[in-house]
């Protein structure tokens, strides 16, 4: 099943068209990927700190559909599209709250790595077992 | 011929792992497209104010292949990679200052719109002439 | 009595320094100055599209106490400490959920400005009444 | 005499009202204080990596005064007002080029730390060379 979060938009998202700024979107899916991970029992920065594992974006394939805006929840489904040896690639799925129309959505593929020199690694068992319990799309 | 411009890397790009955080890569592409602009003869803020014209960005694919730090100088050539009716793409291809690999490539597709109400428009004459001066992808 | 909100601290709120940047705690403080309006009836993104009314800085005063970390909840006291005839001063206190010890402060004088022309006016009667019912510090 | 430095505007350092969003102006100050170290020998990024000394805010007092736009060029003062024994407070005053008034002015005061706990030092007596050889305030 698809994981769901989502994220207030700010006012300080916005840029002076009165839309957000594209690039927030790409830090607005790593919010989501934070909270995949800590609702699959590994908050993010223990990944980081503890395990010393990091997951950084080596590809990023994104559709901005529509106009996100200050005051709107933007709603992020999170789902794994593909799981490799040392790296996934994750799928996101973003609209309004109350609203069914599609507002952004990417494939960003990530490698992962030890943090103390970015050398991919094998993706750990433990974070395998949950990228694979996560492979199916949301439902449109 | 591809337009080159250049952006130092801040100390307030970077994210906790030392390098810069992936999302910035796409601000640093825009402000490459506001320096084409500006370059071309039409500074984006009268692009926007005068013209009330905006090429808010609808895909995006991006390549993010080796870290960029505080300190580095990230060039960034800039060309068209292809002119349609209502929207371009624009290549970009980003690497430190003195370095010979690259460290992000994208291509990302803009809308013309107009301001007011975000309504995609026919590129209009004097920016199809620019974007059609810069379709050269640079030397590798 | 004092407002409260809470922010979740992101990934990409901390520099390299593995601690909030500290130009993101004004951020955050805007963040909760939204959360106010909400709670008090008056969604801030209405405040400036439907009055046109908007509250921008000009003076901050900040302290900076303890560091603030990827995962923590900011929780964030907003009080306002002065009304005046076009501006009004908020005070803001931020700690760590679970915690005890004051970690940011800020006194945050804001003009009252009709959008159109960023000229001030006098507080309209609707929310100076707001401001006056939320004078009280928090406990400390 | 102050050492000045300059920043160009970008469109994502712009809010929906059309001014620099507020929080940017801390950005703005600490970008200066990055060129300051450089001009003065010590690359703030060498400060961090090789001599492992941070210098976090711990108190800013910001005016803003007038609006700042994208496709400005912000020319920022920057200079030292005070030097104690762990730390030193920062004078900075922003224009836009071409024009004779103050639009941000800041002072803030950083402590001098050790990176690997954040544990204030003595200032090194290089830095503090540094810094007592740039006390005087920009002519007005």
């Amino acid at each position: 099943m698809a994981f769901q979060t989502s994220i207030p938009v700010r006012f300080g998202d916005e840029d002076r068209a009165g839309v957000v700024y594209f690039p927030r979107f790409l830090h607005f899916f790593h919010c989501a990927l934070e909270d995949f991970f800590s609702f699959a029992g590994h908050p993010y920065r223990e990944v980081l700190e503890i395990d010393r594992v990091g997951w950084p974006a080596v590809h990023a394939d994104v559709d901005f559909l529509r106009p996100l805006r200050f005051g709107d929840v933007f709603e992020i489904d999170v789902w794994v599209q593909r799981v490799g040896n040392k790296s996934a690639t994750f799928g996101y799925r973003g609209r309004i709250r109350g609203e069914d129309h599609d507002v952004a959505k990417a494939a960003i593929t990530v490698a992962c790595v030890q943090l103390d020199d970015f050398r991919p690694i094998p993706i750990p068992e433990k974070y395998r077992e949950i990228l694979e319990r996560h492979t199916a799309a949301p439902a449109s």
